[in-house]
């Protein structure tokens, strides 16, 4: 049996696991990451399948653990390749199918709903559903018959025995199967760093609970729009202190109407009332619930928090709730959003100051608690940046796995795998397939580099127009930059390198050479030139027009 | 008087503050920010000293807190502009000195060393200097007398009763001086945020000597240059551990030898060794200290993590401890080194998963026992962005100063205080002046929004050749571009879109139309049409020669 994660960018098998045998493939999850700050103009970060590629016919059907973007998001563009049936709990369902749709792909008939205890039958591996908690509603982990063994999958978890919605892990059934005898358990290494156990999602209700008590004015609460449960909670505070909830931001918005619908939320009538009618009420009657956590710029909080929202103006005696933690690369900018929000004269709570947020991952001792229930034969940690799977590695050698069954994997890497042992025995490519625009793939190394480059020191175009003849210059060279110096007082340095050139092509009329060899001579000049005057360097890009 | 915070990327008065009374003009700090992700290609953001400039004859003197880069790092910039003398303890002093010296600014004799307890003379102000623990030897605390009262100002400051030198904050001073009726205190609140008290070095001191024991080969620590007390504690472990030192980094180097030749750092002879001696001592009897906590590429550590390090290679019993925690902007960058290390096999350690870092700044309880110490009639929060300042100014209002005599302000903020009452009065010019290579104050907004459009989706350069008297095409239009598309698969894309500038010729060669014109068609021309086919908006610059 192999065993090949994939996607993540430096996450490994977050996005995207594959299990092999034989002539059978079954794919666990399909989502995407969002580009990192060396990867500029990029949209999204999609799983490389040239693996898969090259073996569609033995593909038997994609199983999502959850809704989360990070597992589902890939579909529309990698369901168009693959063609596989995919199989889902009811939320990843109506969200996958709301994203099929958005991308013009036509597939939402090889989308199938299961619900936890739900067995399916995937070639020679079937696949059991089984529930877990998370911070989205119909989180799964996943107890796979293989033929050498079962494998347990536990998704992105949390043990919260006190969960809003009542549903929690289902720890008798992994106690079962571990008493059965597991081969190998894939586990959830996110929160590996932090000690003892994630705090309950109820933690977070009593907060906002507070908060919406003592509020002198409006209480306005942003989170992530799949954490339905605080939403849930958000709603329950509003109707015990009797205030009417309103909504800004289309995917809330949206992702609230679906949870009402499908039953994942529960509001007395009348408790949802029309943004536009908001402001008829006194501000004490108001709990509005944005999205913005991550200070998106076009999200309603970021409007709202620049003046710049139709609907909502920040007044004095606003509250406002920050109910997420910045994920890593976004805190600058929802610092800044605090910022703004308090200069405009209202009060906020965030994550560094106030109970307003707990994780939707296990820290140590719920890893450890896994451990103890399943006692596999195997252990491959997954979900985590590297250093995280080498602590869980740590963690699970302390509980009592041999270390050399234990394997810290890499994206791409091949693991060979049987009761007999295992191995890595190759590696699948794995490099970052970006998304830009409408394009997927096409955009490579040189682009990236060359848009760095460009944000570096700017560039410099210079226009250089020569007679076919006798190679001399018809006109005094243009030279044109954009982001290296300011137009005014750059103004003599770029004057002055047009003179360089058109020095020397005085000195040097006596040959008609290759125009490369021009080209390179005119662009090695300026180069050095403009880093002499200013320790910059530019992109210089020579123009030679013959005529 | 007049109080005005300058500089510091969005922290208030965090590198200049400036305090004015009559005709006479005092200065706290001169550091600078290092830049923000929003500021390709810039090196450094120093304050905007115009309105110093407009009143250069008033300015007395600057007077350092202590020697951080964000309250230094400035004067061989702005000192050339401003010829003022400045007042520094002694490690301060001979930063300066080398930093003044490195950018051959010849200033020396106007750089004063002062000690605790000295007070000097600034026009109608006198300065106090008080001791202050903080992350670097020799931080000081400020007493200000002025014509309308006292002013404290903390510098940066914890309260470690505990120090490594046994130089504690001189707490009786203050309460002295507190007790004599203080006008404003102004006071750090970086740590704002953070509940209790910021734990003693010592602390870290501990972890260090357990790693240090335990570690089965060589100890590599990481930490910031002018942590001096750090850096002490690992000599200590060593010493007591029976490890040589070694050092790696040019200014982790610098600064030790600086710090031994002061008496800061205390050695016993042989205790360091040369790094190209190193590999000829048992593992477990190296200490290596290095550069790169911050996981800045050039660094030590960083070239160590990348295998590119000449004398260090990574061995599999190797631990290295991260001894800083990562300033904001800097997580993914340390990360990666860290992810690095463990994969070439080392143990780690590092803020995430042990205590092997403390900050340098007080936590709540020590911002409120500096209130009930200093009494003050007026606050102003300093060295904290808005939200700090906010929640400091809350807490001062928790601990007795009246609402009305907290004064949170914005950079460029001018206060004016009295015993009577105090009032904003206006606004200083307080932009940030980028360093970009030599250059000091050219980089504008139109020059960063330039670079910023580049990185997103590169650019296209349209080279149109006309013929002057007809306004013909006098040769195929030539399309080059860079960070847009791939060369190769972009390929037909550029070339589908010189056909589209040949036929919008085709069609208007009725009339030579003014050269601006024909520009902007072109570009509109192709944005858009780039813009139809890969969603992508690359920057577009036509050039039109005419022959």
């Amino acid at each position: 049996m192999r065993l090949i994660p994939l996607g993540g960018l430096g996450e490994i098998g977050k996005n995207m696991m594959v299990i092999e045998y034989g002539d059978d493939i079954m794919i666990i999850d399909c989502g995407l990451m969002f580009p990192e700050e060396d990867m500029p103009g990029i949209d999204l970060v999609i799983p490389d399948i040239s693996y898969l590629l090259e073996r569609k016919d033995k593909i038997r059907g994609i199983v999502i653990t959850h809704g989360h973007e990070d597992h589902i998001g890939a579909l529309p563009y990698i369901l168009p390749q693959l063609d596989a049936p995919i199989y889902c709990a009811p939320l990843p369902h109506g969200l996958i199918t709301v994203k099929l749709k958005e991308a013009r792909v036509h597939a939402s008939n090889k989308v199938h709903e299961t619900k936890a205890g739900d067995v399916i039958k995937l070639g020679v591996f079937s696949v059991e559903f089984v529930a877990m908690c998370h911070s989205i509603p119909d989180a799964a982990g996943l107890i796979i018959r293989t033929p050498v063994g079962t494998i347990v999958h536990s998704g992105d978890f949390k043990l919260d025995y006190t969960p809003v919605d009542g549903k929690t892990c289902d720890l008798s059934r992994l106690a079962q199967i571990g008493s059965e005898g597991v081969l190998l358990l894939l586990a959830d290494s996110t929160h590996v760093e932090i000690p003892g156990y994630t705090p309950s999602e109820k933690v977070v209700g009593e907060t906002i609970s507070a908060v919406m008590s003592n509020a002198p004015g409006r209480v306005i609460v942003t989170t992530f729009a799949s954490l339905v449960a605080r939403i849930q909670q958000v709603m329950d505070a509003a109707v015990k202190y009797n205030r009417r909830i309103f909504i800004a931001g289309r995917s809330m918005s949206e992702i609230v109407k679906m949870a009402l619908r499908l039953g994942y939320l529960k509001a007395p009538d009348g408790l949802i009332g029309e943004l536009s009618e908001m402001n008829r009420l006194p501000p004490n009657r108001v709990a509005l619930i944005t999205t913005g956590s991550q200070g998106e710029p076009t999200s309603a909080l970021v409007r709202i928090a620049n003046g710049e929202h139709r609907e909502v103006q920040i007044k004095k005696d606003d509250t406002i709730i920050i109910s997420a933690s910045p994920i890593p690369g976004n805190e600058s900018v929802v610092s800044k959003t605090i910022d703004s929000l308090f200069k405009l004269g209202a009060q906020v709570f965030y994550d560094r100051v106030a109970k307003v947020h707990v994780h939707g991952h296990a820290s140590q001792e719920e890893l450890r608690l896994l451990q103890s229930l399943i006692r596999p034969q195997y252990f491959v940690p997954v979900h985590g940046e590297y250093r995280h799977l080498k602590l869980h590695s740590q963690l699970a050698e302390q509980m009592g796995v041999a270390k050399e069954n234990i394997f810290t994997l890499e994206d791409g890497d091949i693991l060979e795998l049987s009761p007999q042992g295992g191995k890595i025995v190759g590696h699948a490519p794995a490099s970052n397939v970006y998304v830009d625009g409408i394009s997927v793939g096409d955009i490579n190394g040189v682009v990236l580099r060359n848009r760095k480059m460009l944000a570096q020191d700017g560039i410099v175009v210079a226009i250089v127009t020569l007679d076919a003849e006798s190679g001399h210059l018809v006109v005094r060279p243009d030279i044109v930059s954009r982001g290296f110096v300011d137009p005014d007082t750059g103004k003599a340095l770029i004057e002055s390198s047009r003179d360089l050139v058109v020095k020397m092509f005085d000195t040097e009329t006596q040959y008609v050479a290759d125009s490369a060899v021009i080209s390179n001579k005119v662009r090695d000049l300026l180069a050095k030139y403009y880093y002499e005057k200013t320790r910059r360097r530019p992109m210089v890009l020579p123009v030679l027009v013959t005529v």
